[in-house]
């Protein structure tokens, strides 16, 4: 391990809502570094395209709008380092990051890992990733006005969204694994829409690979009572949860909600003095890059304020 | 006054955080009606350089961000329209909106009114806004490195705005129209900055003319004692208070804070069922069009929701 790198702010994840927070930072001259263990700009660089991020009247390719983040976090002085996190602790009047090359001292940390949408590991599904499988139904649904889709999933959240994709949808297929597992106000929405014909429901049914050809989905193929199914579509949605990126803070006092989201209070602080959280792995995230960004840029005022109280104290 | 109008969402505002809600309600078809009682794009529209608007690596200008949003609104079908509103009610399972003309009835509400910045009133102020005269460090600051600034004002904010400034100024000249009402901690920080050559307090100094030429400020123009007292300076930043646009929430259920602002609870809801807040006029805002525009996004998800369960009971 080499020798202890200082700065101002050190920020884990590379996403929107960090590049955001670390453009009104280093746009005031606070020293900061970004650790990314994956991809530059998060889900919404390896999203297809992006209609809902206002300013962009016509859309945006996701990796567009991660290029432009980061570009213009660079512009300041943001810098963007690849590392994975292993640790994060309050030590002796600061932060200590621990990656497994280096140890990282700062006044203040900012945690932006986001969540991923938990997938089904079946063929196909990472093929059409973002063009024709989708995880967030407010941010895609719109492309499927008068197309017929799958959904997957039998919760809470999959029969919610399947309902909401109905305003868009001519008619959808929802294949649940076991059965519906939903509160009884929704199934009784659930099987009104079944009534009026936009929904069908195929419980104990598997979705086994996502068929489609020159970029498009055109099938889903499963299992039920055995034997196999083909439902045609133009596209499908996957509704089996949110794996929000906490992994690595198991052992700090950072606390988390019961589904492994980050608490926490109004000025966006965790349990950890310093440490803030914003974007997709704080609870009560939205999965919008519109509201990772505006949390961002409120976490570095946050932070700034933080880091002039200590400097005053 | 004609008949009533029914949509599905009022919004009162046609700013950042408005106009960011309603891309993200038309997406879904919800039918959605903005009321702008001043400029298209609020504040941003006004502004001459948004260097931190997440998105922009170069910088937008404030009315071409505007635009932007407002193209990107009506894509979807925002329906924006000029009034003033004087009134909003719960009524019956819904909520009833008036202006001069007109009587809304929607089934949610958005307020996103912003905020004003107080005005000193004084030649010069207006000819020279966003071009020499500011009133946000955290927005123009950075433009202002290595360069001679006047700050009005003697609050705590007005304190807490003109250290921070001397990261980027040479120097500056805080004018106090009487004394410095700031808390004591902030006060000796100040008086730091003062020993280190950064700031020359003069109290008892009003200010009374902005001067400049071609688009540029060169001076300000005070009085102390009596005498006239010149400043020459780069820029002017004033600080002397924000004004939410509340007016027209008086004699509503809508709870304010001490200030002015619209108290939330954590779905941006204010004390009025179906009524929601977001933006600059929210207290806890940040003046800043990225968190504006990331609590609109938030506030329409949360308002589909709640549309959602008012249907369903």
């Amino acid at each position: 391990m080499s020798e202890k790198i200082n700065t101002d702010v050190i920020m884990i994840g590379a996403g929107p809502s960090a590049l955001s927070a670390a453009v009104y930072t280093t746009r005031e001259d606070i020293k900061t570094i970004l650790l990314e263990k994956g991809v530059i700009g998060g889900l919404a660089a390896i999203t297809d395209q992006v209609d809902n991020y206002p300013g962009f009247p016509e859309g945006v390719t996701g990796l567009d709008l991660a290029e432009k983040l980061e570009k213009q976090a660079e512009r300041f002085g943001a810098d963007i380092r690849y590392g994975e996190v292993s640790a994060i602790n309050a030590v002796d009047g600061g932060i200590e990051v621990k990656t497994a090359d280096e140890l990282y001292y700062a006044k203040a940390a900012l945690i932006a890992t986001g969540s991923d949408y938990k997938k089904i590991g079946v063929p196909g599904e990472e093929e059409f990733y973002g063009r024709g499988v989708h995880y967030c139904a407010t941010c895609d649904g719109a492309f499927y006005r008068d197309k017929k889709l799958v959904v997957v999933g039998g919760g809470n959240s999959a029969i919610q969204e399947a309902l909401f994709l109905t305003r868009f949808a001519s008619h959808i297929d929802l294949l649940v694994r076991s059965t519906v597992k939903a509160s009884e106000v929704l199934q009784k929405d659930l099987q009104k829409a079944v009534d009026e014909g936009k929904v069908s429901v195929h419980i104990g049914t598997t979705t086994d690979e996502i068929v489609g050809k020159e970029n498009k989905v055109t099938s889903v193929i499963g299992t039920k009572d055995g034997e196999k199914v083909t439902f045609a579509t133009d596209g499908v949605f996957v509704f089996v949860g949110l794996l929000p990126n906490t992994g690595f803070l198991e052992n700090t006092a950072v606390e988390l909600d019961e589904t492994g989201f980050i608490k926490t209070d109004k000025n966006l602080m965790t349990a950890i003095p310093g440490v803030f959280a914003s974007g997709d792995v704080r609870s009560g995230a939205t999965m919008q890059i519109a509201s990772a960004v505006g949390e961002g840029a409120t976490a570095a005022l946050k932070i700034r304020e933080y880091i002039e109280e200590q400097a005053r104290s």
